[in-house]
Formats: C-alpha cells, structure tokens, sequence
C-alpha cells in the first residue's frame, strides 16, 4: 500500500477516485484498495463466516453465500485456519503418548507457552522475557497490581477512566480494598471535560501533574474499548513516571490492533486478552508484561510452582527458586489447548509486523470514516434524516481500527436490519455501534459492504426512527 | 462387583483365586475380576495409548500391539473420546458464527462452564452453587486465602503438611508474607514423627486441638501427592472448626478418585485441578468450592466482571452486582476450549457413582497391593534380594488409588526397564515409584501386567542394584 504513503485516507480516497474516474463512494475504489493491499492474502488465513451461517442473517435480503461483514473483531477474533491442525496434534499427543506429552511432542506441554512468548512479545513491542502467556486478563491485572499498586499514606490512589471496563473497575477498586483503603478517597476517576467525549491527553497529563504525589499507579487501557480511543500510552507513562507513578495499561483493546512500543515506553507493566485482536477464541491465554528494568525488584505477591525456575521446578523441594521479572508470576501450569490457537494466530502476525498492519488499518478505517462521514453527516437542510457522529477521535493517531457511532435515531431496529444483512458488529443502546474492521483479515470491500447494508438498514427501519 | 462386597481385597482375592483352582497371582485371578467388573466399559470411553505409541518402549521385549499399562492418571488422566468431538463442535461454531457462539450453539461461551457445573459438583459432593470451574488450581488457592485467611495477632498460622504439593507450599508461604508474617512463625508445617512416613490423623487432631486457636486456617491435601495419604477430611475439618478455625482442602489428588463430601463434611473451601482423575487435559479447567454457610458472609477479595451477576453482567455499568458464594470469585471469562473436554470427562462420571468408581478401586489398589507384598516383602532369608515397601497407609480408608512404593534399591534403571515395557507411571529419584490404577479405566489385568512387567524390569536391572 506504499502508494498510499503520506496522505490523509480521506485524502488517498478521493486521488484514487479521481484516478479511477468514479465517484469517491464507488465500490470501484474499495476494489482498487483491496487490489493493492499487499495484506489481503491474510485473510485466507482465517475462517470467515458465511451470512448464511449467522443465525440473524435474513437470505430473502441478502446473498446467504458470501463472507459476512465481520466487524467484530475487537470482541472476539476469526478462527486462524491452522488452529484445527494444532489442537488435533495435541489431542493426538494426549491420545498416544499421555503423560510423556509433558517434555515430548511438537509441543512439550510443560513449557509449550513458553515457546510462544517470543511472537507474544513481538506484537506488544516488548522483550521475550518482558512477557508471560497466562490466565486470563483480569487475573493478570490483579497480579500485576498486587506487586505494583504498594500505597502509602500520601500516595496512595489508582488513576484510571472514569469509563474504564467493568472487569478494570471492579479490580481497581477491590484492590483498593484490599490495602484497608476506600474506593471514594483513592480510585481517581478521569472523566472528559463536559460536552466532551473522549479524554484529551493534555486534561490526561495535567491531571498527572497535579494530583501526581498522590497517585501510586496510573492504570489506563490501552485503546478504550467503548469509544476506540487511543492513548498516548509514550506520554502518559513518561508523564506518569516523572511523578514517581508506576504506570500499567490494560492493552485488551489494542494488543493487535496498534504498535505498542511496551519496552521501549518504558511502561511498567501491562496485561491483555488474546481473544480479540489476536484470535485466539473465546477465553484464550492471557498475557503478562513486566518491564525488565524491574526484573530482580519487583516480586510476586502471590506465588506457586510455575514461578520457580524450570530448570528445577520438578525436583519438588519446597525452596523457591524464583524466575525474576514476569516469568515469576506464573503459578498455575498453563493448558496446552489454548496454547494451540494462541500460537496459530501469533504464526500469522510474524509473517508481517504489526507496523506493516497498522498501515492497512489507517487507510481501512479511515476510509469508513470517509463514507460514514459522507453519508451521514448531520445536515441542517434535512434535520429528520438520521446522522451518525464519531464518538471515536477523528485523528488517526489516537484511535485503533474500531469506530464508535452514536446514531441521532435509536438503533436496536438499526442493527437487527444491519444483522439481517450479513453484518457482525456490536451495540450498545441506545445509540452507539461499534465497528471493527480488522486489517489482518478485513477488506476494503468489507467496508463498502458495510455502508451499503447501513444505508438499507436505515431505510428499512425507517417507520421506527421516523416515530422518534 | 457386588460378590465382593464386605471382605478385605486380600481375602477377596483368596477366595477367588481358591474357587478357580489357582494361584492367588495367577493372572486367572485378574481376568475374572475383569469380567466381573461392572465399570469395565468405561474404558471404552478412552483413549489408551498403545505400547507402540510410548517414546521409551522397547518393541523387542513386549508386544507394541498392547494398550500401555497406564498407571499415571494421578498425573494426567487419559483422553475421553468425546473431547474430540465437543472441541470440534466448538471449533465449528467459531467458524461459523464467531462472536454469536457468546450466546448461541451448543455451549454458548458466556456460560459454559456454568452448565457443567452440576456434574462436577456431584463429584466432590457438593451443590452446584457450591462450585465454580475457573482458573488454575494455584490461582484457586489464592484467591480461596486471600479471603479465608484473614490473621489476628493471636491467630496468624496456616497448618499444612510439611511435605505439601509445591505450589501449595509457595502459595501459603506467599499468602503469609502478604500479611506482614513471617513464614518462620505463621507457617505450621506438619511431618510425621520419627520413623513414620505419613501422618496419623490423631497427631493432626492433636496438633488442632493443642495449637489450634493461633491457627486461622487449616489447609491440607485431600490425597497426598507423594504418599497417597487420603486425609480423614470429615474429622480434620470438625476439629478444626471446633477450634475456630476455617478447613480447606486442595483436592488435586482426591476429586475423582476418592468419595468427596465437601458439602456434608462441612469443609469451608476446597480446590482441585481436573487434569489428573479428572481426565480434562493438561492444565485443565480447575474447580474451587466454598460451603453455602459462606454465601453471604465470605466475599471475594479480588474482583473481576465475571464475578458479577450474569444477568447484567453486560450491561457494563461498572456498579459491581456481586454473585453469591463461591461464583462471585469468578474473574476472568472461560476458555470454551477448556470446557470441552472437562464436559466430556464429567459425562462419563456422570454415568456412574464415586461411591462405585471408589468400591472398585478399593479391590484394585488392593490387588496391586497383595501382588506387591506377596513378590516384594523384605525376606530376611534373602537379604540380598531387593524388596518394596509401600509407603502409602495400608488402610484402605486412609488413601485413594495411588501406592506409592520405596524400593531397597536405587529405581532409575528399574523404572527405564518398566517404561520400555509399556509401563507408564512416575519415579522420584532415588527410590519411589507412584503407581496409580484408576478405577475409571484401569483394569485388573493392567495390575497383573504391571507385576510381570516389574519382575521383568527387576531382572534386567539386577546387574544396578547388585552393584549397591
Ligand atoms: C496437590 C497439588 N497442588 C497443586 C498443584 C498445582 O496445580 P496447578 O499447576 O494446576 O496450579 C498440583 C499439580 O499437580 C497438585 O498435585
Ligand atoms: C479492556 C478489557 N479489560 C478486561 C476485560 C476482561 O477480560 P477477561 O474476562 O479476559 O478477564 C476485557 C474483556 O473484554 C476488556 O475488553
């Protein structure tokens, strides 16, 4: 997409428009981009659902045998197609060989997630031994938390978004708890400025600034996963840091979706799921991230026999011999099921970088905002049309690939017609959708598919919003 | 098996062996077992690895055709054939209908572990509410203590064994340390006296009954891993509580191989891993109890969103509707990928009974038993003839299906000669083996075998231990 280079998408839209001679908003243009996206071959790499498949999908409406329009990927990623061959191996393991699958087979069961990590790390921008696979995210941040959220008496609050994901909410708080402290007094709940929608990353530092002394840990997300926004996750852990704040991300939302630089940000620590971006199916192995510089400092609160160094794990002496940095967190041994679809998916990342990926998803969700944009921006000439707004900044640098659109209209009616054409994505009433497309297997028709199902969408449930 | 019913496992297999005319070792004896062995079946519904299949088999001196004679259940049970089956179904949905198998298919993800929580909890013998499948087991442990174990300056101590499982040990030792205790004084480790290889369960109850009021939490292992003690649960946990302390148990070793009565024995909190007799694969979904008398008195210290009322759970409010009991120390959501296989497993629990799986086993163990002591026991008039003591308790009620056995030579060759002849079971250097015939799928001719295979692997081995 090297042509691409240097311009705004709405920008590269309309140049490839001209060039084509076809109206910005012609699948002509979606074509041309799918043409010339030296990434579309990844999508073979991925089991996409037929419409026909999707139990809302209307067939009398739409044709049951196409790919559907699948904008879900920021809740839960496609199925790798190697995850099959994986799982089976293992089975076949287990079938055969049993017990001795512990150190034998393709993937000896005893570290096979280990054996993973170097991919893991490369998503995240960090070092192999910056990165543990395991458990699932919350436990993690717990973890994590346990170690680096030490309050005093003068600094001894968790700053986090006001909004922030439930799970994220109720950590914070209950180890807010934990330390004998209250939630009203310690958890620092950032909010945007009224009429505002999303944080701007100044009111984010300048709270940093001010309340800074007071605050032990700044624990944000790394893409918010209800507006798309995108951190400046650099600034606020340097901001943070030179407050003496140890500095955590919740990167759930952004792990495969951006370059994350989580070493060379220096960033304190950082936990994220594997199910969404990086496709590892419902419920997949966690990840854990400890910046080296606290390697031999920063120790487990809670421990068990997979913190204890491999080499002599087995020996069973009851002494602990503790991995230093992240590797150290491990209790449980970790299941080699989920290890099989988590290393599928990461195959497929280290065949590209998440840079060459980021390129994509620039020009791919930008180009939705474009048509968004075009079709359905607020127009004082016919105020009972329905409009969308952004929720998500418009600036590509403080948003991953998911949009957030907030409808003048209701949508439930909205997003049934959407699914009876064919179209994954997510709502939340009463007016926002969420809409993820994916550069590692969404396309550029994708999208232009996507806003020729909306505008029949809104058509066909025009009788509900017009009532409004 | 009813025709045994009431006599000890050496009786029964006198009497058995005097009705068919035979040697009490002939393998007569373990063929008519077999064939009146009404779980027999069960077997079926696994997949035993074939000798051939075993890394370390020698097909020069056993025929590979054979199943393997597999006595490493307590480590990793084998594979039920339905997992295969389920796993694929998952696989499927994902493929077709990805972020819709949240709340449609045959397992909706969002609560699939709830549904088979039933059948686990028949296993332990608890109520369903009583259960929660999440996690690892030393995940379980931690979150179990950091809300059972809540010291006061007089009642600081965590009594276990002194030779706990590892992690168990880690666990506490860190669980101590998180409360500003030394180990040293708040760690009450138990051993057996001099000379004795397993505890008494009077010297437990004394240790309660001396030390028990500056003991907050009683953690014992159900079935010990090393010596295949099976703790007197009902007695600890009514001495313990008696002297105000709260009881739990890691039942790693013990969920599915011995009759648990969590609920009835009134044990205040319990864990289990599923891979051992549980059969779920390596680094299975573990499960966790809390007795229903906690409900709404024990609360979780640590929170995550799965904690939170499933019916609005998803409404995202970030106003925490905590689960009751043990279901609202949920954190994270549920690899379905591990559902799969523990469902397959408790279904083959589920069509039987612990109480007949553990009459079974009692004859089995019980046989393995007799043939160690009839070929093993220390003859004075052979002095130099290697002999095999078996350091688990000889009452049948004081353990599960494992023996562990201490030989009076060094075991590594022993245990290389047994492996290549299709013997899969556990060594821990420098002189015991674990052997555990699960009544699940092990059969009385597996225990014959094994005996011919560990005369054979004495007489190859002789030229080692002769040397000592
Ligand atoms: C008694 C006992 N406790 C704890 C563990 C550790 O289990 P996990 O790695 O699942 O946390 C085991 C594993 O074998 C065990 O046998
Ligand atoms: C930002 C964020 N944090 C936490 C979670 C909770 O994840 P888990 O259930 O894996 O702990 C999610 C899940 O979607 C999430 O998006």
């Amino acid at each position: 997409m090297d042509e691409f280079d240097g311009s705004t998408a709405s920008e590269t839209v309309k140049r490839v428009s001209d060039s084509l001679g076809c109206s910005p908003t012609s699948a002509e243009v979606a074509a041309y981009f799918d043409k010339h996206d030296k990434l579309r071959h990844f999508r073979e790499e991925f089991l996409v659902p037929k419409i026909t498949e999707l139990p809302p999908s209307d067939l009398s409406l739409v044709n049951g045998a196409k790919d559907c329009i699948y904008f879900s990927g920021n809740s839960l990623g496609l199925q790798p197609k190697n995850v099959k061959k994986y799982l089976e191996e293992e089975l076949e393991t287990w079938a055969k060989i049993a017990i001795h699958g512990h150190t034998m087979g393709a993937r000896p069961w005893a570290w096979a997630e280990n054996n993973i990590e170097e991919l893991m790390a490369k998503v995240v921008g960090a070092k192999t031994e910056e990165v543990a696979l395991m458990n699932g995210l919350t436990v993690n941040l717990h973890l994590l938390l346990l170690s680096f959220y030490k309050p005093t008496k003068t600094r001894h609050k968790i700053l986090l978004e006001d909004k922030a994901f439930p799970s994220d909410h109720y950590a914070v708080e209950s180890q807010i708890r934990l330390r004998g402290l209250d939630p009203k007094d310690s958890m620092l709940l950032l909010s945007p400025k009224p009429g505002e929608e999303t944080l701007k990353t100044e009111d984010i530092l300048e709270v940093i600034e001010k309340q800074g002394d007071s605050i032990a840990v700044v624990m944000f997300s790394g893409v918010q996963y209800y507006t798309g926004q995108l951190f400046d996750m650099a600034r606020i852990t340097e901001a943070g840091q030179r407050k003496g704040c140890y500095v955590g991300f919740d990167c759930a939302h952004a792990a495969g979706n951006v370059e994350l630089e989580l070493h060379d940000w220096g960033v304190d620590f950082a936990c994220w799921c594997s199910y969404k971006y990086i496709n590892s199916g419902a419920g997949g192995l966690a990840g854990a991230f400890i910046h080296e510089k606290h390697k031999h400092t920063i120790k487990p609160t809670l421990m068990g026999w997979w913190g204890h160094d491999l080499k002599s794990r087995f020996q069973m002496t009851n002494v602990m011999e503790l991995q230093p940095g992240v590797s150290g967190f491990r209790l449980s041994n970790q299941p080699i099921l989920l290890v099989c679809p988590l290393q599928a998916s990461l195959e497929v990342f280290n065949m590209t970088t998440m840079q060459a990926l980021r390129k994509k998803s620039l020009l791919l969700t930008g180009y939705l905002e474009y048509l968004i944009k075009h079709y359905y921006t607020k127009d004082p000439a016919q105020p009972h049309k329905p409009h969308v707004h952004i929720i998500t900044p418009s600036d590509p640098q403080q948003r991953g690939c998911q949009l957030s659109l907030s409808f003048s209209v209701p949508i439930k009616r909205i997003f049934e017609e959407l699914e009876k054409r064919g179209v994954a994505c997510d709502m939340r009433e009463p007016t926002v959708l969420r809409v993820a497309p994916v550069p590692m297997y969404n396309s550029f028709s994708d999208v232009h598919r996507f806003i020729r199902a909306l505008g029949e969408a809104l058509a066909a449930s025009k009788q509900d919003w017009e009532r409004n």
